[in-house]
């Protein structure tokens, strides 16, 4: 491209990585190195925060963004754009769904909040709360991340799938298949994350019902 | 009923109260309290745990399970029966159907747990830590409580509506739709609780970080 030096480096720093690389790769001849900051503007510090790293054209290049952030404390993850792509749909896309449904259901159920925080327990109450985090922030922000994931429509079609499944076992009262439900997601977590689960949620309860 | 003297008190612990408390007024002509305890066995202490009392029948017994209940430093919240049910429709029916909604289509999205944890942000983990601690727990425990609930028809009706329509508006990259639901949602949760649920989100991922 005319406006950027061979010799430049061109960075983006978006949710998605596999369509801005491929642009950036497709329309100069600078190196080019892919970023995503798995942080918002309103951490303390970024010590200790994420950052990934897709690489796009150009070693040196890279082997400087890497030692920059390095150097600042951050942690970083490597995925080529695909494997980022894929990673998101679940922590970012899947996450923030399942968020906003929860939301526009307790909308529109009509209990209204003050009256379910009179019926809260310390777990019920820390669900809420991660929940209600959320709408404070840009629908714009969100938006983007959720149109623009290359497996959004594959990850709210499971989703779909999903609560229409588990809404049948309920309503035929199979204990069975209930069972079963419950069976599949501890497979999939593992015991080993379990257990952390397990330990790190009860910590935060402990946290939450010390304020309090 | 012949198996519960006039003069004694018949009380029960369970998650929905209509059912049960109609069946122990039609069966006895004891007093009757009905109770639910907010909190499982591995609660630490039950100072300043929450149980709901649901009236019954006989104002003396009624006052004994307050006094013995609020000695132990439990607090007591009082509704009758179809305000509880319908306050557990959401604190625990679409509460608990939306971890599990979650946790079957992560299962069945198929990006393994450690992979996601590879690029996850502290608010993802606190996330995915809270999802991971439901499965911990008994199948049969809480297949009752969605099965027995009076409104969970309802329920898992209004978060399928929610997940379909929330799928259009992103499919078809209407952020101003988007944008309208979020509004939604905040108009909803109020400007307090929101204050609320981001200080003290932001509280635990500060004593998630720290820990990490």
């Amino acid at each position: 491209g005319p406006h950027v030096r061979e010799d430049a480096l061109l960075m983006d720093v978006t949710s998605v990585k596999e369509a801005p690389l491929a642009a950036m790769l497709a329309s100069t001849k600078a190196s080019v190195v892919g970023t995503h900051p798995m942080f918002g503007p309103n951490v303390h510090s970024v010590q200790g925060q994420r950052v990934v790293i897709c690489p796009g054209r150009g070693e040196r290049w890279e082997a400087w963004v890497r030692r920059m952030l390095s150097a600042r404390g951050l942690e970083i993850t490597d995925a080529n754009a695909e494997q980022h792509d894929r990673a998101m749909a679940v922590v970012q896309v899947l996450n923030h769904f399942q968020t906003q449904v929860l939301g526009l259901t307790l909308a529109r159920f009509g209990v209204p909040v003050e009256e379910t925080l009179r019926f809260a327990s310390p777990a019920y109450l820390m669900e809420l709360y991660v929940a209600g985090r959320h709408f404070v922030q840009s629908p714009q922000l969100y938006g983007e991340i959720e149109m623009r994931n290359p497996r959004t429509a594959e990850v709210t079609r499971a989703f779909q799938d999903a609560a229409r499944e588990l809404a049948e076992v309920i309503e035929a009262r199979d204990q069975d298949a209930f069972a079963e439900v419950f069976q599949e997601v501890r497979d999939y977590y593992g015991e080993r994350f379990q257990r952390e689960a397990a330990e790190q949620s009860g910590f935060l309860i402990d946290r939450l019902v010390e304020r309090s």
